[in-house]
């Protein structure tokens, strides 16, 4: 067992010192094809009870406009609970309309995806209140933050879609969204995010992203150039602003995703079989009505459910019941046939082990229950309360490496290298073989923040984790990002458009 | 998006605070079927590169009696060279009678184990020559700390072997399997570890199991007490402790693990089918010795492949190349149909988020190849230089949540939850519901570590990263061990076998 370790080794003397290896992690497919953790008969199950729940006991719409549309599809309301019991002939239209493919445009066309079954997207995390990093504490977030995580988000391929990393507080609401959305087109590249905050503000943003990116109102129709996600508030209700984002977004023909938030013990059952129930009821109220609004629209099946901790019943994330949802959960999308979304991230307060423990339980989870979007896949902490600037880039790398499962090695005569090992002696080594020194500075996976010197080298570097070393990744790539070109053209595009807006006092959530 | 984080909220009063939650860690099954990195044809290339190596290259086998027992089984031995070429009717008659299911016995019978095709075992960090703890910090290992790793492995289900954690080297070398395999039997009820260091010492260690264990030869022969793990000296070498392991342990009737360590672009070539057919080629040659000593005898295929990191040509751990060769490992053990053993372990220097990354890679990678038994999977940091006591403790987190993974949800009637779906109304929660308060103290995992507490909370506690709460765990359990009946009479009727070696000298290595 002696020999089964070799962290003392000394470098190869010679041994090139920079990759020249070729990655591509923009577009990535699933590398594991999807699991189980329901059978066949209980993923049936689980829909079946999810049609009772919508036919039998209905999930409450508080948008009047909402409850008006479902009535006219056919739904049984009840105007004085709000209650809309959506019967499964709805839903099964509703399903028969969604489409299975949808196009994500992006500012920057390299970035562009296709969301569909196979595809294998990460989004950082979003929606976090506070900011923490080790120069500048924890915070609340600021505009200049947001602006900072749109950076990082657009300096790694493997973050593929551009998520509000953290609440721009210090921008007043009315104004919030102008702020954002400026950013997101003057510094990002991937495909960017729009909450669903009142309806004013939301089509204020998308007639920046059409005024941004320079497109024409069929150009803009013609594909998702922007995100917003739903989350219903779970048990069985939605509120307003979410009716609101899924008619309008769908009626605009950009991308809703349904999420039900449902943490088993909380605000869902118990046990993760009548949680996923909640969950997909939920979900295919919000597809149902986003099909009502405008028939081909396009929107996403979601799932992020989680339970909470026995002991203190506060949430917890990348669990065993959060993985095992997440693999129920897309077996639940494909039962339905719909793309999806799910959700790593971290209990966690600090960027530590436990924190990385959860992501890669998440991220993994993600893998083998194949969603399509992982969301809060890095950087998300504290339950969602902080964006971890150390966590976003060791969370970094781990992305870095499930990308590169999705490329198979290669396994010709070449590769098999008979001729490598006839050249090498019994006990010798292959440093200077003629087959490692073609190949050696493109065989592996560079990384980004793994330390793999020695215990000397390290401590005479001065002992930093990597949550230290992070540090200097992101600082270094905030210091070397270069705001793209089409980010320049775009915010010159808006500035009149936002000035305006912005003296007419914005946009309230309830307008 | 706001919605997605619930890290500020409270504890519901009167939550159960206790887990009355039953856990079986300790014979568990794979929950994901294996997967591939291979095509099904490039693993046939695998295997036919891997027999072209052992029958035009070979393989130099330094130990005479091995020489002798291939020619006689017909391989080309040439004696100058020391090299024996094996053809491939050998090895076919090697995986003919090769064990396809072997059983292993354990002090404590409740440990025994059943080592085959689907079976998932984990074993913490092993042969580490330094320990590291935050109390005590990083030194050489002692014969105190190899007892306090056995008393640690002993205390968690989810270790199913015990390991030699750390090099016990205040023990003169030739007493020093005397007293590891005395810890063992006195402290320990996992499956046991011996290394092979010489055939007295393993004789040794073979009759204090017997006199320990109580076994009369029969017993001794019928199952494997012990099980020790076979490193080629790779490329293309088994020395002479190697060779006679392989003989001693299969006339004994004991398991070996014949693991090639082929790091590529080190030891191995550096593309991953080159390292693997070299892992294959050593690890059948390895098989076909022990088949040849005793046909029948339990041998487990093994495979620790990982590379070198190309800044620096140290080794690197828990990579994308070492999860694919994982991988690749398994599509190869299934292919000749043997049982057989992975590894995960970090190259981190400390027990941090890049160890974490690196630890969950070979995990996960360990799952997707089904591995039978995953080696190293706790505590192992440096590239196995330290054993890291905070870093075992962490990593048990990670193997019970992987451990939780084994058992699928309920999906009934009462699972589904559709009554109290409709107790609690919309907006509403399920914290006090019947179907909730009759489950939520055995509904999930009950994490070892994690702390799940809001931050205020956690910074009042002293904001106390995972690892440094791990302190407190390994000393709270090491206090709380207590030794088992069957280690007193063990370790009493072994002392005179072990004062009569001691007074004889013990064994050395080579003899």
């Amino acid at each position: 067992m002696g020999s089964e370790r070799m962290g003392g080794h000394r470098r190869h003397e010679g041994a090139p010192r920079v990759s020249a290896r070729a990655v591509n992690y923009r577009q990535l497919r699933h590398p594991f094809p999807p699991q189980q953790m329901f059978s066949d008969d209980a993923v049936a199950s689980l829909h079946q009870t999810a049609l009772r729940v919508l036919e039998d006991l209905g999930i409450r719409f508080l948008l009047p406009e909402a409850r008006r549309l479902f009535a006219e599809a056919g739904a049984l309301v009840d105007e004085d609970t709000q209650m809309v019991r959506i019967g499964c002939e709805i839903v099964a239209a509703a399903l028969a309309s969604a489409p299975r493919s949808i196009r994500l445009g992006a500012p920057d066309p390299a970035h562009a995806q296709v969301y569909e079954e196979g595809a294998m997207l990460f989004m950082g995390g979003a929606g976090c209140p506070n900011v923490t990093d080790l120069v500048r504490g924890r915070r609340p977030g600021r505009l200049a933050d947001y602006e900072e995580l749109i950076k990082l988000q657009s300096s790694f391929d493997v973050i593929h879609k551009m998520g509000a990393g953290v609440e721009a507080q210090d921008v007043p609401v009315p104004l919030r969204h102008l702020a954002t959305t400026g950013a997101q087109l003057t510094y990002g590249r991937k495909v960017m995010s729009t909450g669903s905050r009142g309806r004013r503000a939301v089509q204020d943003s998308f007639d920046m992203i059409r005024l941004g990116l320079n497109l024409d109102e069929a150009a803009f129709a013609a594909q998702s150039w922007t995100v917003t996600v739903i989350n219903t508030n779970s048990p069985r209700q939605v509120d307003q602003n979410m009716a609101e984002g899924i008619i309008d977004f769908a009626r605009a023909g950009q991308m809703s995703i349904i999420t039900p938030f449902c943490l088993a013990g909380a605000m869902a059952p118990v046990t993760l079989a009548g949680a996923l129930a909640l969950q997909h009821a939920e979900a295919l109220a919000g597809i149902a009505l986003a099909q009502i609004a405008a028939p081909g629209a396009p929107v996403s099946y979601g799932g992020f459910s989680s339970n909470v901790d026995m002991k203190s019943g506060a949430p917890a994330f990348g669990t065993p019941e959060h993985v095992k949802m997440q693999i129920g959960s897309g077996q639940l999308a494909r039962y339905i046939g719909l793309p999806w979304r799910s959700a790593a991230g971290a209990s966690s307060n600090v960027a530590d082990m436990q924190a990385t423990t959860e992501t890669m339980m998440g991220l993994w989870g993600a893998l083998m229950a194949n969603a399509t979007l992982t969301i809060h896949a890095a950087g998300w902490q504290e339950g969602g309360l902080s964006f971890g600037y150390e966590k976003f880039i060791n969370d970094l790398e781990a992305l870095q490496m499930l990308a590169e499962l999705c490329q198979r090695p290669e396994a010709d005569e070449a590769a098999l290298a008979f001729d490598a090992l006839a050249e090498v002696a019994p006990g010798g080594h292959f440093f200077g073989a003629a087959h490692t020194m073609s190949r050696y500075d493109r065989a592996f996976y560079a990384p980004l923040l793994a330390d793999l010197s020695n215990i000397g080298s390290w401590t005479e570097a001065g002992a930093k984790t990597s949550t230290e070393r992070a540090t200097g990744v992101w600082q270094r790539t905030l210091a070397d990002y270069r705001q793209p070109l089409h980010g320049q053209e775009a915010a010159e595009r808006v500035a009149a458009f936002v000035a305006r807006r912005t003296a007419e006092g914005g946009a309230s959530p309830i307008d």
